[in-house]
């Protein structure tokens, strides 16, 4: 499909991340059962209910954009989901798996923050207000899972990996 | 290959992201071809010329560990790289593809802030400073060119592309 304008381009964007958060609550079950840790299970626990909430954030901006919630296969998130898989399958000293999971999951954070950031970029450019102050409130959840993750690995993980 | 200690997950990680910026030596030309805007043209040019040099900042680092360089296949940036491609085989607007090839490029970036923000926490947990330093300025260079393809955004082709 060529995309002619903006709106195009943004509907396109959010069919990838519909599909990017349905990945994801599929990913985190295993990574819930593969982490030792107990906090970095909690968080993992909290980011799927989250991650569900999402999806249904996003479903409510596809039909204030006039359009039926569909998805889009993102290729991103599938590879940065295989490499959690590889840490989870390869295994290892527990605490080094948690770090090791820890990293993966950022990666999938970051991927979330890059396309909220953007989708959020392009609603103000349009003026969709209202559909942009979402993607930012998205975008922030993100970001702040992301330092969750990095103070679970500098408080205890990492050192306990080492 | 089970992962016993930190070291070996920072060795595992660091040929992982020598594989990804092998990968986005490949992807880039194509971007610069595909880009319409002559700045966006130019910051990944620039950001092609950065990324050589940074694949010899990781022979570096691979050196000063007492390793050999070695590559192990980056499963995300080979996702991430794939979504880029469709944007370029689907073309569409010139404008709207260049907001398109930006939006996949800040993916790319941000995966490389993740794994390289990742791989400076665990050089500091294991002491070692100057490759911690190096991993610190990886970092700071990939945010620099993520922040540098927003203001790309902002300033013009959004707008365009509206």
């Amino acid at each position: 499909m060529k995309m002619q304008n903006l709106h195009e381009a943004m509907l396109d964007m959010l069919k990838d991340t519909y599909d990017a958060e349905h990945q994801i609550t599929k990913a985190l079950p295993k990574m819930i059962e593969a982490a030792k840790n107990r906090e970095l299970k909690k968080a993992f626990e909290t980011h799927l209910r989250q991650t569900e909430e999402q999806i249904r954030m996003v479903e409510r901006m596809f039909e204030t954009l006039g359009e039926k919630p569909s998805r889009k296969k993102c290729d991103g998130m599938a590879g940065l989901i295989k490499e959690g898989e590889h840490v989870i399958e390869e295994g290892g000293d527990p605490d080094v798996v948690d770090a090791a999971l820890i990293a993966a999951a950022q990666k999938v954070e970051h991927y979330e923050i890059s396309a909220y950031g953007t989708l959020r970029t392009w609603a103000n450019t349009m003026d969709h207000r209202d559909v942009a102050l979402l993607f930012d409130q998205l975008n922030r959840q993100e970001e702040e899972t992301d330092r969750l993750l990095t103070r679970i690995a500098e408080s205890r993980v990492n050192q306990k990996a080492e």
